[in-house]
């Protein structure tokens, strides 16, 4: 009998929107991206808050519930915003993932409602998979409240949940509704939170915009002292960039190619290894100075580039070593790290794919690399670490 | 700041292709539809199949190493394959996903490695699920066994699991890889599975093609007699009609409407009042029979037709009530299928949308249906069975 072809396209699309006090009365940000559905009733809408939010805006719940109240005819609230902690180590917490269900459950949320999250990237990887398997995907608007969640995670479409330990193993490929940026979230982030996400930018800069790393480079002793402007700047050009990318040849990545992951394959084993009290960010950062002083062994990069690199790392105030990445593995022997290059592969699928350095703004992709010569670059970070120890980790 | 658009599309493909004795040596087209990733190493292949099929089927794990091994240069097993419990009530087993997934992570199952599922609608569901949301999407091939998923359940994009004790709560839409129907498989199923997925056809032939219809009419005696060439027949034209419907305007269904659900609001009730016992495509059948007499008696549909469909269930040897449609919640004294329909709304989200007959061949959709009507139709349905009551259930 003959075969049946299915053939068909689906378009997704989305905006990424800037703004100071969502909340504050006379803002239409939200109701502006909720009328996009071009509903006539008003939208269900639930809300889940990241604990480090709600604690460092006590003032948020009620805010979002005047809003509410005063755009009725364009909202409703389908119950008390909800409270869950947040940090990475959230992602591993299966009863977390199961009260983000059940809410959609209790308050009846369906494939019309909104599910919106506001926090760091952990909520809003949680939340945005939780959403994505509800009734085979309900709406989902992210309000992301650190740097590296309004510069990178959340302005993708990628979710995930850390099971069997291992970092993301579950998750979905799923567009969010909406993201909204509100740079008023960033006054009160600590000091890490602060740092951790411009690494993010620093990768994007490195493997594709030498003109977006020479500004990074300028603006280094404001955004090491908190400039706002100059962090929504570098904000707006990395989510540009990764939004970009993400809207190119493979949004859902079928390929092996992940050059976004750039620094990713050690930071991923990093934040794992260090029971994720290295963020996100910091591991990155970690993860690319191993990659640009690999880069720099391997004789792709010149020194000048590479100490340039690590200057702008350490200036930022990152640390570019920690203890876990000399970490060796019982029995065999190896660095635990490079145990992380394999799950990486595992978890990309297919071929080995590793992005390193030519010079600043280019990139380009490997598929070996060799043990010997990680080793060593571990070994200098550890020298240039004890040499000059970041103070502000 | 200026908001940043994003917007791209995503194209999915696969193929719905017929077969009989699938793994036999001399049968390519499994390793056909491995070629089709143009890959030139051998791929590696995972097998989950169903304990019924398995029971069934004794040989077929055999079989599969054996085409594996004279195949090695396009194929390679992960490990033995796996067999899982098969029944819709497996899909409420939070074990048995957690094993499908646990099998994922210890035999490195990567987005470039095939997660093959070998089954009934529930393993085939289940299944899907664990592969959608590992590593975000692993590829999965489908090789559905009952006339029910081959002609239906399969050759979709959807995947789910029960949660809550409401079917389907999560899940999916998410394209195979391949969909492979083989004929071998209906010869040993048991008499309600054989029958079961029928219901499935004559759902799509009522609301979208009279012609179809006819040739069920005239196959009605060579069906309920097990004849396997009518019964590929209906397969082909049955999948081909849901593969043409889930390639039109709305795919992963992001509007309210949903005509492929016609008799399966009550359906989906049903199959939770009775436990599971009731199979998905018995239920459909009575919620097919409920809607059509609900049709009837609202004047839309004639006489002459609602008699012509409820004589071919019954002829068929399909049962068109069950003592649990006539269930009435302890308190409100509404008909708990009644509040199937509030569930029905919540899982699509949106406004309450139900197709409804108008002739054979065509459906009409409506926002609003009567209880009275609705009891007055149960009590109809309960008659004509104590007439003459089902024998094959």
């Amino acid at each position: 009998m003959k075969p049946i072809e299915q053939s068909f396209t689906v378009q997704f699309q989305y905006g990424v929107y800037f703004t100071a006090g969502l909340f504050k009365p006379d803002n239409t940000v939200f109701t502006d991206v909720l009328q996009q559905d071009k509903g006539t009733t008003p939208r269900r809408v639930f809300f889940v808050i990241d604990s480090g939010v709600a604690d460092a805006h006590p003032q948020l719940a009620d805010e979002i519930k005047d809003y509410a109240a005063a755009n009725q005819g364009m909202m409703k609230l389908m119950a008390e915003p909800m409270v869950i902690t947040g940090g990475e180590e959230v992602k591993n917490s299966l009863e977390l993932l199961q009260r983000l269900l059940e809410a959609v459950n209790i308050h009846g949320i369906d494939r019309h409602a909104y599910f919106v999250a506001i926090g760091g990237g952990a909520v809003l990887d949680m939340a945005g998979f939780a959403a994505a398997i509800s009734h085979r995907g309900i709406r989902h608007i992210r309000i992301p409240t650190t740097v590296l969640s309004q510069d990178d995670s959340a302005v993708g479409v990628k979710n995930s949940f850390n099971f069997f330990g291992k970092k993301n193993f579950l998750g979905t490929f799923t567009p969010p509704f909406a993201v909204i940026n509100d740079s008023d979230f960033l006054l009160t982030l600590d000091d890490r939170d602060w740092r951790a996400g411009i690494s993010e930018a620093i990768k994007v800069a490195l493997i594709k915009d030498a003109a977006f790393y020479k500004q990074i480079k300028q603006d280094a002793t404001k955004l090491a002292h908190r400039d706002l402007p100059a962090m929504q700047l570098l904000i707006h050009r990395c989510a540009e960039m990764h939004v970009d990318h993400i809207g190119g040849a493979d949004p859902f990545e079928s390929g092996s190619s992940r050059p976004l992951d750039f620094g990713h394959w050690a930071a991923h084993k990093l934040e794992q290894l260090t029971d994720y009290t290295l963020r996100h960010g910091e591991a990155v950062a970690i993860g690319m100075a191993l990659d640009v002083t690999y880069s720099f062994l391997k004789g792709m990069l010149t020194e000048a580039e590479y100490e340039d690199i690590l200057e702008l790392l350490e200036d930022l105030g990152f640390a570019v070593y920690v203890p876990e990445l000399s970490q060796t593995e019982a029995g065999t022997g190896h660095l635990s790290v490079w145990k992380g290059l394999q799950e990486f592969r595992e978890h990309l699928g297919g071929q080995l794919t590793i992005m390193l350095l030519t010079r600043i703004g280019a990139g380009v992709e490997v598929h070996h690399m060799e043990e010997p010569l990680v080793r060593e670059a571990v070994n200098l970070l550890q020298k240039r670490h004890q040499r000059q120890p970041a103070t502000n980790l």
